[in-house]
């Protein structure tokens, strides 16, 4: 196999980082970078929580996904009047992802909203918004005062996103646009930092893949949120100190 | 483990039927019926175009899946404002399974439609529609008097697909919704007669699961879409005959 | 007059039938044929009432209609968005023709919907609608232990539908699809197993009708559905015995 | 029968005026009076003709029909977001009454849409807008030059229609607001100035009717639209000279 | 500078006239002409306030703008989908201005809403539904017996509003629909019968102004605002007598 | 006057800063800061106009303004079945002020879109988003090669605009969130680099303002856009050598 376009072997990540704080001293709030692909994370708790989750005794994480008009060329219009299908499948992606690490008792009544904009898109949009959006939420959740009642922490686990393909037959870690376009078989995986499965999806459009190649789809990716989970750990303790 | 509530084993079946030609006798149309699960396919084939296939050169399939409120008790309320994003995600699971077999350079600048309208709902409404779109799909194009330009039969494959799901602990093929409700993962499965995958998708909602249970998951649902390719080929060669 | 092109009379029905039980056990769920017209009729009770009932110590009974995508040819798009006049106005008009016979004081405030999902249009499909839709309220009720607290049953009278229509000056009852395109004058009929009317609509689009026609389209139609009243009593006899 | 609320006869209309040139001196316009309902009637001539009419070499007549918000007490809210059943129902049947008058191909490919905006509402609202529709219709037309490029009048005959119903057992011509709400039995009747009949809708909302009162309303009606037919002749006639 | 083209002078308003009581007897509905342009401002009194003014203790008073299709030619279709964005600002600023006369506490908790339709544009619509809604309000609230529990008058001032603009250089009072299509810069203007500001709009929309002219643009504004206040008083002081 | 309550003096504006460049390397991207208030302001050039540009051999200039759910605390839910009225608002003054600048003829048949993103909003996004989105757009247009036909420079002039109010009788510059939700009077101004108006709103919700306290506030924005000018030209300056 060839070197891919940007120089990189085909088990390595792109360039990863997260700036807590951004765009202001808000809590929550955090923007992830993997490679050109740049998505703005914002976790918002509400006290008024939606009427199925009154009475309940327990809260609720959720997400909202959005691309910026601008984040793609040619320009990308706004979901003004209905939210695409790719917008809804995304969004109900990250919610279920971030719920499976979260002991939702914990949070009383409350609603936690995760919403992830991306500001440029360059393949890989919604794994690095599940990546950016786990770091938002423990941001908020360790800035809240007596938020649990039962003084527990929330969060059980970490979780970490990233996508594998097959491109020209070779299995490829965490695609950029262009390879993503040109990919027989596309895999987005998620899982926890102590590695369990909490998501897998692998897609064949115009394409089949055997089981061997699926076999190595998920250890390409496996080893690829490994990474992922350790540059998260390293954001979140720096913060604390 | 204990039996399941229905008597059947973890790796049986739901006892599943394809009727052609219900309601009518128009070419396209079969009702299948996986358990109590009863779905409507129905494909047709328009000339009109959308603009984006026009002067391609080649044709497209695509699908529609909507639930009628009396499949369910209490009743599901019609989708009439806008499509829910379920709705979304798993008629674009079908048309994409559908098109993985497909030569659609075979069809001309015609499109496919497949609905597949779901009369009852017992679990795996999304799989039964998969697995009888495709016989829906081969009766339409059975029937077409040329067809294609080139002659060539545009099905290069069948396709079928299943769920299979871990409850209380156990791995079980083809939850129905009683099981489907309680399952700690839930995993759907879409692959051609010829064994290969076409789509993946394993979900954890509220819990994770490891690389060994991924392997079982795995191989129980492949062993039913064996059995599930067997019944669309025999009642594909009784229309023939 | 030549003979139709079916081969009925004027005055003569299409085949009738009423699978009740159809797709599965539910009770209230009943598929009519008359011709190649289907329609399959789910009537659900709902104890969740919209809420301008709330408090009123009465029921409401009400009804949705639709065509199936697949139940024309060219396929018919989905109402997704918003419903089209058509659609609203024949589902008011079943709405109406139900609550003719229904004394809604005995329901205790429930809702009941009567879903009237067309299968195959080959015309006449509000009136085969409404003549199906009774059959499924009638099963309904019927399974419903200790439905009104007063003990009193909520049906007055059954109700039954036929359309008539003038083409090339002949007066037709039971217009399928190629009559019905071609008629100059298009009424349907409404009635109740008692010989009195609910409705009447008699439309002339691109021509107009005189007194005397009125006349022979309203005899027409009334003896028309003076027999789909005897085959809807036979069907509901079957069941209780 | 006692005397009426408004001491009007049974088979009285209320008072009628057409102003024309209300509320400029555009053609096409006028302001239709039925004791206290009041309907401001504008028709508009279009060359840009909906799509599916290009290249017919014919017309069409369209209509809508708005409530304004303060025609009512209590107030009614505007149909901003989507268009409600029964308006749908009533411009529909504006539009079919009219066309049934009008020959389309003597109008080239043009549009006329007529504008029946309710400025007052006391019952019959529909029926004084097909009535004043017409009229509108005949003043725009009158008003072209070079219309047709036959040279053939549009018009071949007028329009006018009235409600009549049964209150308390009684059949009365053209019923107010109070008198319809209590009404047993509503019914409009849409005939040409020759007294042919272009629509018959009998609804019995909460009771039916029989053969015999069915034949009182269709007279009770038939004399109240010759009334109308005379009114309209005569507004039209003064316009002329 | 020449003339205007229907003959006034720079500073001279079109004919104003208010006919309160059209188009029947009820309180709170006026119709307004200035010039050619026709606005009917019905206010309406509503007990039902919306949820967020529920429990306040104070009332509301909002406004609707509409354009009535035939109002312009060619024919300006209907709203029905969403609102435009031109017309929600002007309801917006209508609501406003209203607002800014009314001592809200003095209502209890109701809600008046003002809805202006145009039934005929010129130019200045926006405007003239100021200077006639404040009229209807007047009305309306001059009717109401007990409206307040203090007994205080709800309303502290009057208001109006006119339009101004630079047409070829020169500061015109009033635009008709001709001028305001050609002006370089157009201003509307609100104020109060004591000569204070509520509003100043003023937009060069493909040019600019100086500050010099900013200044004549209101100084001829407040002077056709002054005028348009005796006439409001007028007609008001009319009814009361 | 005591201090403001961020220790800035009634007459000066908050810090700002414009970072071209963010978030990738895109031309045409730039996010502002004016004191906490944030705004990415992307501009997009499109060779494909809407049709009613087609063929009339000039180009356009529109905005979309879009506050993101995270800017505010409570979260702001997402506009995505309808735009409200302040939006549509804002982003037609925002699309007016830029083509105030604009020579549209020599942009060929193209459209310019200036998305206005607000990701942390603290009063005065508006004003910030034509500040911002003018420095957008000449970075787009000046690393477009061979823009215009004619050769000829786009942009006429520089655009800035700015707040003012009153509060608590002080005319104050620059209003931040807790200063303008107590403000008597809201004014926003929007000038050339020439020191022309473009557009000049000013409003007093609950309250109004005399003709002296209009030329304070007209005095005090045109001193604060004399030097946000001064802070566009460095940048701007900046990014040519």
């Amino acid at each position: 196999m060839q070197a891919r376009h940007d120089g990189r072997s085909a088990s390595e990540l792109r360039p990863v980082s997260f700036e807590l704080g951004f765009p202001g001293a808000t809590a929550g709030s955090v923007l992830v970078r993997a490679g050109n692909t740049v998505v703005l994370c914002i976790a918002s708790l509400s006290e008024e929580v939606p009427q199925w989750l009154a009475g309940k005794g327990k809260g609720w994480v959720t997400a909202e996904y959005n691309m910026l008009p601008g984040s793609t060329s040619p320009r990308k219009p706004r979901d003004r009047k209905k939210v695409d299908g790719r917008t809804t499948e995304i969004q109900r992606l990250i919610g279920r992802s971030l719920r499976a690490v979260v002991d939702q008792t914990t949070l009383g009544e409350r609603l936690v909203t995760v919403d992830c904009d991306v500001l440029q898109a360059d393949g890989g949009t919604r794994t690095a918004s599940i990546t950016g959006a786990y770091v938002a939420l423990f941001d908020l959740l360790a800035n809240c005062d007596n938020l649990s009642p039962s003084g527990r922490w929330p969060l059980v686990d970490s979780v970490a996103a990233v996508s594998t393909g097959i491109v020209e037959g070779n299995v490829l870690l965490d695609l950029d646009y262009s390879e993503d376009s040109t990919a027989e078989v596309d895999m987005n995986v998620v899982m926890t930092g102590s590695r369990q499965f909490i998501e897998v999806q692998g897609t064949g459009e115009g394409g089949t893949f055997s089981h061997a190649q699926l076999t190595s789809l998920l250890e390409s990716a496996s080893a690829g949120i490994e990474q992922l989970s350790v540059v998260q750990a390293e954001v979140l303790n720096r913060r604390k100190s």
